[in-house]
């Protein structure tokens, strides 16, 4: 393309998000599983920085015995984990393409299911967004505990700059994905390592465990079994991102089904190790704090032990927080290439406005980022970054997306029945019980903490998709071309608008004679005063084009001009009016401040009149 | 007039801002001097709410005792008040239609002094308004001490309101006036008898003077005489406003000069008793607060001399204060017809961009009241309501503006020779070398304490007036008719976007081949797969025009139009171009979400082309 002049904006705009992106530069990388595993599991893995504080911080609430409790949870999620793990490795091979939940539900339960977990994904990767970068600014904050009264600022800051990154299209580059990725999963275990032999080896902790909450027994006389599925619920935030590596397979090297069922299986042995790890040891610390990161003595879990493996404030410990904090940031950028295809896809399919489906010249669905990047920022405004208030809210749209997926994929093999399909069948059967079960325990035990925020979201969201699809419908059914004979102006009339003679004026009029040779000038008296020297140079310049002079009693451009239109309008309503503006156009910004933009606002005022067009004829400054 | 529908804007201007008026209901109240007294007054009398104070607080700077000194300078102001007024009576008689600096200096000096004494009186309203309401605030914080937390969001709101109900159209109506201002008058002078009598006849303070105050002795080391002459700097914002009376000789009924000589002297008259009187009893409260308003201890000294006459806390006392914010508020008001008259006046003059002597529907210049709202408001903002760090930028810009108005009345006297002439001028010469000497003293003593930013500002501002001149003269001559022959365009061509056919298309095919026979439409292709449905449907609904197919490798919608332009224009640059866009129509503002608005883009990307004009023909859907 060859870009001849760029104005102010256009060079702004490509400083900041860059030049554009050849269409066949789309799609240009495909991934080994060494590489698929950094680019698909940064959402999943991430989970394990908040997911056994999110327990504990349940259980505690009944009180320091009810701790002991976390362990068996953990694990109860573990197998969870692994269920839906296998599950997954059906829609690999059932969808090579990419078989997002969405896509899933759509093509085996219908439009609504479809449409279901379509918004259910999509408040999901909002709350993505706002909880990983929380928590990433959380594990810095545990670091630099002197940043805590910055936290929502800094989140903001952080989510602006993903959103920026985005917009400049960051691709799915599995090199630049795998710095953070492996180097977290380095850290994490050479945490858990540590810790365990010096809890095993050395046998440093000596005595009971001291715990430290400012909530400890604050909901002491609820049932033991409530606090305990509320703790599980929250612990299933370790789920979320495990569906990734089915959305992407399209992206992998070939065979392409074969590389992701790999990635998705070390994935799930690395989730599964890290988080029983963490849980394991969150038992062992010789001293537990356990407070909310509105708290200013707040430290992540995940930094408490990385304190006791490397020694506070060790190379080590600092190492851990900006690995935690890296993936976590990378989480959240997962949500930014997700959120935008969902809504592409939903776009495209009528379901959100058209611009969703629409790639900006940087190859990336901007207006799908920018929504993201607003309402995730509004998230962690309105919830003041507190992880213990946006975890509630989060997992109910997972466990929903997973439940619809799962139905699809059962109704997918009884629908085909390809070779060994009743197996299959009943795994994704199992699947859909157990995520079906944990949706309903997530949103009954959380309810009131703000699962129903959640589940209000997704029903709004839902609404929109509908509403929106039936407007489309609507504008598509008016606009069909039919047999029935369309009525069209029968005569066209143009009006030029003629606040003094002068140059620009004289250009617009040999415009307006062009299109319309019986055209007539207007002029809008503003200033009675000026009215005789407007006659005499109309006279000398005005090619023979009639003159009529409206009044403006309320000293308004604009209305004498509505008015003249509106009784044309009376006389003839099948006629075509243009209304042409002569527009001075000057070359700096600052010099066009002295200019009123009459065009704009005439074109605002006649919006609702039909058969009336605007246009402007520029004469050129300088 | 008629009106026929109004827009959802249209229905929430006229709600917050009310009807057009028509022209015919300008200008007509006379005032009698009685009702002329509150109109006028307002900004005057309300400084000696301030002025006493501002004396007092930097006498303390050098000390305790430099407070003694309070009383001579005061005296000393008023000799200066008494010779300024009797220069304006001058003027009164020399400019019955209204004599502002800025039209004296011009009319007399030549247009650069004009437009200092423009630019100083610009500022200064600003200045007004942003003191004025902070005092008020303050009057009202020293009632109610524990609103004191919010004094600049209240100062805030309150230029809101006023700038709010100026857009509106108050009227300067006597009656409305005349409550607060001679309310104001009446309490103060009340309290000072009560106080004489109490402190004269009672004889009530025993004892030497308690003085309370975080700035005793601050600037101890400085020399008597410079605190001195800062004090007397400090005490000349009780100046403001006294020319207003001679700027407004027109509103007076007849015989209006004599009428307005009658409202200056017994303006000048109540400013002198009520500022020895405060001057006085400053000295003799029992106890004397002397804080800055930023302190939550601070009292105004009026509310002191309120509390000591009446009470603290009584119906006196509360009747005070509500009097002083009543008038403060009113003196902001009358900066707020003053500005934009002011800017009204040099944007007739082409200093200022013309928008600003355009009236609105509700007869005010409503540009310049949004732009005084919005600098007071930032000012407030800046010097977060501190009195004291705003007052040593007032007064500079009232004080050039008396001396080039001064020195113009002198130049006036010498032109016209009338009877008399030689007793005026000298009049004014007096006055002239009389403000010109404070305003010297003014910014060398207050320099460094904020003068210097008014002088700044005032600067700016003349240089903006002249930039703007030297634009508008630059373009009217690009504009100017000569007989050299004009370059028209020798050819027109239409272009019509057509992205896919339906009825919305064929109504703008329709419009682009009556303004051209020979027009041709462009189709941009997004997805290729549609491509085949296009042409189908092109060759059975285009009416014979032809279709260019434009390919899209960035997915742009706007750059190959803008291409294919530039092509057209390289193989016939003379030629007109006009792109016509089918534009949809919803009735509801959110169905219009729905829709891209391709030719505002189209516009924005075509405004640097010449011989372009863009044209949206509408289609309405519902």
């Amino acid at each position: 393309m060859a870009v001849k002049t760029l104005s102010f904006f256009e060079k702004l705009r490509r400083t900041l998000i860059g030049a554009p992106i050849h269409t066949a530069r789309a799609h240009h990388e495909k991934l080994s599983p060494l590489l698929g595993l950094p680019v698909f599991s940064s959402d999943a893995l991430s989970s394990v920085a908040y997911a056994t504080e999110a327990i504990l911080l349940i259980l505690i609430l009944k009180g320091r015995e009810a701790l002991s409790l976390q362990f068996p949870i953990t694990i109860a999620i573990c197998v969870l984990i692994v269920i839906i793990t296998i599950s997954y490795t059906q829609t690999i091979y059932a969808y090579p393409k990419g078989g997002g939940s969405y896509i899933v539900a759509s093509d085996n339960l219908g439009t609504t299911p479809g449409l279901i977990a379509g918004a259910a994904l999509m408040i999901d990767y909002i709350l993505t967004v706002a909880v990983s970068i929380s928590a990433g600014v959380a594990a810095f904050v545990s670091a630099y505990p002197d940043f805590h009264p910055y936290l929502v600022e800094a989140s903001i800051v952080l989510v602006i700059i993903v959103a920026w990154m985005n917009l400049r299209g960051v691709r799915e580059s599995g090199a630049v994905f795998a710095v953070p990725t492996y180097g977290f999963i380095v850290g994490v275990m050479a945490m858990l390592a540590i810790s365990m032999w010096k809890v095993h080896v050395l046998g440093m902790p000596v005595g009971a465990q001291e715990v430290l909450s400012d909530k400890a027994g604050k909901e002491a006389s609820f049932l033991l079994i409530f606090i305990a599925l509320r703790s599980f619920a929250a612990g299933c935030t370790a789920l979320t991102g495990i569906e990734a590596v089915s959305d992407g397979v399209q992206s992998f090297k070939e065979p392409a089904a074969k590389n992701a069922r790999i990635v998705l299986l070390r994935m799930t042995g690395l989730l599964l190790v890290m988080f029983i790890g963490i849980g394991y040891l969150s038992q062992h610390l010789p001293k537990l704090l356990l407070y909310t990161n509105k708290n200013p003595e707040y430290r992540t879990l995940t930094s408490q032990i990385a304190s006791f493996a490397f020694g506070p404030g060790s190379i080590g410990f600092l190492y851990v927080q900006f690995a935690t904090m890296a993936i976590l940031v990378l989480a959240a950028n997962t949500a930014f290439a997700d959120f935008p295809r969902v809504a592409s896809f939903l776009a495209r399919d009528g379901f959100l406005p058209r611009p969703f489906a629409r790639q900006g010249d940087r190859l990336v669905f901007h207006n799908g980022i920018i929504v993201l990047g607003l309402a995730a920022a509004a998230l962690v405004w309105i919830f003041q970054g507190e992880l213990d208030r946006l975890l509630p809210l989060y997992a109910i749209g997972v466990f929903t997306a997973f439940t619809l997926s799962q139905a699809g994929m059962v109704a997918h093999w009884r629908k085909l029945k390809t070779p060994g399909w009743q197996r299959s069948m009943a795994i994704n059967i199992i699947g859909t019980v157990l995520t079906g079960a944990v949706a309903i325990v997530i949103l009954a035990t959380k309810f009131f903490e703000g699962a129903w925020i959640a589940a209000v979201l997704i029903g709004l969201v839902f609404g929109l998709f509908k509403a929106v699809k039936v407007r489309y419908l609507a504008m598509a059914k008016q606009l069909a071309m039919d047999d029935a004979p369309m009525k069209l102006a029968s005569k066209h009339t143009s009006l030029l608008l003629m606040p003094r003679v002068h140059k620009g004026i004289v250009k617009a009029l040999n415009y307006a004679k062009t299109v319309d040779p019986n055209c007539i000038a207007m002029h809008v008296t503003l200033d009675e005063r000026t009215l005789p020297q407007v006659r005499r140079d109309w006279d000398r310049y005005g090619l023979g084009v009639p003159l009529v002079i409206l009044n403006s009693p309320f000293r308004s451009l604009i209305r004498p001009v509505l008015d003249y239109v509106d009784e044309l309008r009376e006389q003839d309503p099948d006629q075509m009016l243009t209304v042409i503006v002569a527009e001075a156009v000057s070359s700096k910004w600052y010099q066009r401040l002295l200019q009123e933009n009459v065009a704009a606002q005439l074109k605002i005022a006649l919006a609702q009149r039909r058969n009336v067009a605007v246009t402007s004829v520029r004469y050129f400054l300088d």
